[in-house]
């Protein structure tokens, strides 16, 4: 998986944030992921699959991060991750992988997407089960970090 | 979504677990989901992407439960859960998905799998994020509780 497929991600997931919440979350280096180093307290996953490959994404959130989101959008901040954060995590993590599927789309790499599922809980951890590499993008903001973990294997 | 639907994977979760574990989990009454109220330890999430269909499916295991699975498959009883447990429940995942789908496809649902995400962090919340009904199916037994939820949508 070379940078050419992760930069849609990333690029995506900052649009997004600027976009809905004018805030600008800070990419940090992305890296191969051999443990279950990204904990967060709230994430979006979506499945993908295509003619020549499947895979998963998962965007994960620091609560205050997330709430921080909500307040800059809505000008209101719930106290704790409640239904609307969550409807929010799905929104977020499909326009972030919509957004990646068009940008692959125009260099020849077709996926489809299944529908976002969001987990709630404090401290959480992710493992991405595929035979492919897993790339881990972290993101920081004085709010708290967010972590993109992608994974696609050849089938 | 109709009980020709649910029924497989139902059946499929019940065979892969008395295959692998020799232990007999009981199914309680499907229903439809109108809250987050399946709580677990480890869950198990995959995408499902068809011509005509998209949606996710879960299955979400409290911690003696699959504890208790693995010790019946391997004979040692890791005492929380490890690797080993999350390698475990993506397996799972994809065995009672992949036994699913080819009940579904001689009934002509088709429908492709994305790669399976294990999730795990104490008494966590899932929620599908789809337009389409949640179809709650729970499983009971006396080490502890899983969880089915699927949910598909039309597109």
């Amino acid at each position: 998986m070379n940078v050419e497929f992760i930069n849609p991600f990333l690029v995506s997931l900052v649009n997004v944030i600027s976009t809905m919440a004018t805030m600008d979350l800070k990419p940090g280096k992305p890296q191969l992921k051999n443990h279950d180093i990204a904990k967060g307290d709230v994430s979006g996953l979506i499945g993908m699959v295509g003619p020549k490959t499947k895979g998963s994404l998962s965007i994960t959130f620091e609560a205050p991060l997330i709430l921080e989101i909500m307040h800059k959008m809505l000008g209101e901040k719930p106290s704790s991750i409640n239904e609307e954060i969550t409807d929010l995590v799905g929104e977020i993590t499909n326009m972030v992988t919509g957004g990646a599927k068009n940008l692959l789309s125009d260099k020849g790499y077709d996926f489809d997407m299944a529908t976002p599922v969001v987990v709630s809980g404090k401290n959480h951890t992710i493992s991405h089960k595929s035979k492919g590499k897993k790339i881990l993008m972290p993101f920081s903001h004085e709010h708290g970090m967010a972590f993109i973990e992608i994974c696609f294997e050849d089938i």
